[in-house]
């Protein structure tokens, strides 16, 4: 039953996915242009969009071979400083487009050299119009504050992107993702153990949500939906930084979600990781990462049946689920947290 | 009086710092060949390391002109991925030279065809026999867990990186900084609002602390130390990041502790964000940030009067002492927390 407007949404991604990997995919000889005059990728971006842009720079770096960071908008906003770019592919992540701090700064990447590639669900908008390519996502209206469609079509836009930039993957996984993600909803919502993290996580004040290599950016969003939803204090870390102090906050009442695909070089690190916490007497939450990780979690949501590179599309989707039940189980509307609003400005 | 080998160790500060520019300044020119062959700086590192980074890629980007990002160690540990790396200066931090994944990580940065530096306090370290360029700081033994000493000579470290990579900057200002770290150990234990800030964090779950440009280093550096060290929900979040999202969770139970320079394009936002953590019914306590910042928040630590782009080398120190205080206020002792080594290896 549909009990919020983020739930609807979240319902309708796979229509939105299929919608937006048809309208991009015929982009791709556009991207491969751009790729042929850069060496490198400079993703700028703010909130979900940027953990789409985590995802981006693990797909790229892992599948093509190119370099590909995170810019920091501050460079261009506050200090107004240019940098040489030549050569970089600057890519701006934005769903509604409006964001001036991301426009302005995708405009100064321009300015200093970059080539200049916009991904959003704001069709006309002036990110879209700052861009040599505009990668339109067609997510539809998204009335919820937190971001769902929105997210999962900025990654479709951006392994896409990867495609265009020559990785080694195979196109057909990609066209496979909206029926998974269809079936996982339907899993999720049948799914035992989902009311049994819900009610664990209601009672606690936080918790730290850990993933690595391309399913960080996965592990990044469901921290930041955590908080912006459910204001609990969720810490989103990779596993290596995890390991490197914070791993000290973990404990009977601070529990770790590890989020991994069921296949890729860093899923036994998460499985060691879940093993890791449970040694320190906390609650292991698994979403995705195959029996493996299931069998290394006190409970766990099953993620996609996908090839790695493709995973994080769906693997977010389990943890929408959870976060929108989690917000009415604290009494919170999830479709309009306080403090914030659907598009944000900062200076 | 000192309580803990932390304490000894934040006090031992001045003259680490001291020692360290003397060692350091020799290298300018060593540092100098190595820009000339390259046009962007990549940096390599884990933890407080991590945070020195940050510091290190605004203080570059801001005054050199060049591009500056940090590195996913796993392409290089966990998908064993080259990339063209041609053209790029990578800068690999680690206090002890021993972790294995950024010694591999530098191995290969060089590998791919960069060209590297190390900053390590471990003089025949691994790290350093690994780089051509091995800018070792001379903190001396750190015993305690949480870094400090060997934290605040990375920053110096970098603050000659800078210069020998050209930034527009006058060296004089380096010169004053042991001194001035001197002077901030002297206030800030003598500082009425220490306690009343100690007691106030003692009674909360968490706390958002941040920062944004040159001095989000450190307000990420501060969130990590009271994890670790005080097993709070510190989130560190630059201004702008902030506001996309986690501004949810500032409330009666989550203050924000706010961290700028006395100057700098950046302090007005961080001046702003006061008021609006204010308008949230939350509590700002500000580090440094001058009289400005101070009016804005209910308590606050005065910072150094130090140009922006070293105030981080001792815009910490406040912090390192409120953590140490923090820590033994809610029994915890600063020196071994749970959980942790000194040296962390992850895969």
């Amino acid at each position: 039953m549909s009990t919020s407007r983020m739930r609807a949404e979240i319902g309708e991604q796979p229509e939105a996915l299929e919608r937006t990997i048809d309208a991009l995919l015929p982009r791709l000889s556009d991207i491969g242009l751009l790729a042929r005059e850069t060496r490198q990728v400079l993703f700028i971006a703010r909130g979900s969009s940027d953990n789409a842009a985590v995802y981006g720079r693990y797909l790229v770096e892992s599948h093509t071979g190119r370099l590909a960071t995170l810019a920091a908008p501050s460079i261009a906003t506050a200090y107004a400083r240019k940098l040489d770019l030549s050569g970089v592919l600057a890519v701006a992540i934005s769903q509604s487009g409006k964001t001036e701090e991301i426009v302005e700064t995708l405009t100064w990447a321009a300015d200093c050299g970059a080539r200049t590639v916009a991904v959003t669900n704001g069709a006309g908008s002036p990110l879209a119009e700052t861009a040599e390519v505009a990668l339109v996502t067609d997510a539809g209206a998204e009335l919820a504050v937190p971001a769902t469609k929105t997210y999962t079509t900025q990654l479709a836009a951006l392994a896409v992107l990867g495609l265009g930039l020559g990785a080694d993957v195979d196109l057909a996984d990609l066209r496979n993702v909206p029926d998974e993600v269809r079936r996982l909803i339907a899993v999720t919502e049948a799914s035992e153990q989902l009311p049994a993290i819900v009610e664990e996580l209601a009672g606690v004040p936080g918790a730290v949500v850990s993933g690595r290599g391309i399913a960080f950016g996965t592990a990044l969003e469901l921290a930041l939906k955590i908080k912006e939803a459910c204001y609990l204090h969720a810490m989103g870390l990779s596993y290596a930084d995890l390991l490197h102090g914070p791993i000290a906050v973990v404990d009977a009442e601070t529990p770790a979600l590890l989020v991994a695909a069921d296949s890729g070089p860093t899923l036994s690190g998460t499985i060691a990781l879940a093993r890791r916490v449970k040694a320190a007497g906390a609650s292991a939450y698994g979403v995705g990462g195959g029996q493996g990780l299931a069998d290394a979690c006190a409970h766990s949501l099953s993620g996609p049946s996908l090839p790695e590179w493709v995973a994080p599309l769906a693997l977010i989707v389990p943890g929408q689920i959870l976060v929108e039940n989690l917000a009415r189980r604290l009494g919170v509307d999830p479709d309009v947290p306080r403090g914030l609003n659907k598009v944000t400005q900062t200076d």
